[in-house]
């Protein structure tokens, strides 16, 4: 199966406590598209400008992901710059520079057009759901977004949750999105609004995933994978896209959609996350192999297993 | 087996976005029993004043614990008011009155010193020290402390801290207590200290349980229990003395002490602190049933459990 993941690649400067890098390949949609392309193939739609060259091409490339739909436009790459020395669950933008991506109009390919699996990052409500419009025959549609747009865009994010299956979020843009300070009140809310599952990403504690009513034929009890404790994390960029790699890939992996399906996605989701932060930018994502993926899945399932 | 709990008992006043109450029987001590006493016999070494009544020995009574180590003073009970208006996951303290509490010489009745267990709950680390020593045949001491302690009292707490086989504490001190941002690495420090196994509580996100190299003789992989999404928060005080009386109150419950017993303890933790906070005090806490325990027991478990 394949999955088309539409969203942001970018160019970060990145402080930690553990050092600095600059020009770091980056965007949601690399995050997502390396670490799903573990699990299946990958189609990317995004806009770059002439400073993306062969160098960041091969990246995506060794991991045999399709960059076809990435869009070259004349002026810079969106960069962005943050830190994370005070609090390594929450960046300080330093600096955004929209560049190419204030204009950004997603072009899907035709060769893209057979996708399986859509995962629409965090961009523009309103051009996720063009996007959306337009791949009207996947079988499942992921999505994320952020407090910009819950604030900013409300109207046109609740008629792009319409059409989103899945809903990727963290547990601060849930409570904002439903007005609702109880986690699990919240999540039924956000069921209300379009989405049949909704994943709440908890950084280093792991992710739960709320079910509406009868979803997939799989009744509604949540379910919840916890993450590993790592001991130095290095850079906390791109951990949600990653989660949202290894989850939508892990899916789109396999041949049907099942309750444990999602339970595997969900541990799935957290080990990739978890390996995105034990180096700078997306350098873990680029060597891993399915072998170290399986045996870290192995360690969050012994994690919390009881016999 | 039985189980000592050394520390305080209170009338407390809470205010919470669901309601507010007065002179709502608390104190550490009192959660902690009550939560054990689902699971194993307990005794309370406590102090209290004179308007600690037949009404408050009732709740203990109803419950089977033993309270003959609650010694009576002149004066009022400790009292304690705090508010969770804004912020569920911390308490904002209105007044502290320690009353009999600032001079509490724990006094342990002779029938108590064939204790098998000993929990030395949130009290001076002098005094944490001396009980430990006077109930030196115990098979196992599981400790709290606090912020208050780890900062002002940092020297006699290290001190305690070698004769507590397990530590129960959250977060923020397992991080204040190493000087270390990184929960993984504070615990491996905290674990340097004396303390064979440290349980971090989590709070809505469940527990970590840290094991020194060899601890048990059980290896060191760390185990976590997830804490059940709970729709409503009436009243989080206690949640974690609840937690600790789950733990505690399983594991003198059990014969023996191997990882299995352990993992499960940690999910009793949870699933005790997951009832004490749906009603205001102990009011949750005094109306149990074994069963109900043990069907929340398997809602813990399926919530994290792959085929």
């Amino acid at each position: 199966m394949s999955i088309l993941v539409v969203g942001s690649v970018a160019f970060d400067n990145i402080a930690t406590p553990s050092g600095r890098v600059e020009n770091e390949l980056g965007g949601a949609a690399t995050y997502f598209a390396l670490a799903a392309s573990y699990f299946t193939d990958v189609r990317v739609v995004a806009v770059v400008g002439e400073d993306f060259t062969a160098e960041q091409e091969k990246v995506f490339h060794a991991r045999g992901v399709d960059i076809r739909g990435i869009d070259r436009a004349q002026g810079k790459t969106f960069r962005w710059g943050g830190q994370y020395l005070d609090n390594l669950n929450e960046a300080k933008t330093d600096f955004t520079e929209l560049n190419v991506f204030e204009r950004f109009q997603p072009r899907i390919p035709k060769e893209y057009l057979d996708s399986n699996f859509l995962f629409l990052a965090n961009i523009h409500p309103v051009l996720q759901a063009a996007v959306r419009l337009e791949m009207d025959g996947v079988r499942l549609t992921g999505g994320d977004t952020m407090n910009y747009w819950i604030q900013g865009t409300r109207k046109e994010l609740l008629d792009t949750l319409k059409v989103v299956n899945v809903l990727l979020i963290n547990d601060t843009e849930v409570k904002m999105l439903a007005g609702d300070t109880s986690l699990p009140r919240a999540a039924r809310k956000v069921l209300t609004l379009g989405p049949q599952a909704l994943v709440v990403k908890h950084g280093e504690y792991g992710a739960t995933i709320f079910f509406r009513e009868g979803a997939f034929g799989i009744g509604s009890h949540p379910f919840r994978a916890p993450a590993l404790p790592i001991e130095e994390v290095k850079d906390p960029t791109g951990a949600g896209d990653s989660f949202a790699g290894g989850f939508m890939g892990y899916i789109a992996s396999q041949g049907e959609l099942n309750r444990e399906v999602l339970k595997r996605a969900l541990f799935y989701g957290g080990v990739m996350g978890s390996f995105a932060v034990e180096r700078f930018g997306t350098t873990r994502l680029q060597s891993l192999t399915r072998p170290e993926i399986d045996a870290r899945f192995q360690v969050f399932r012994e994690l919390t297993h009881l016999e």
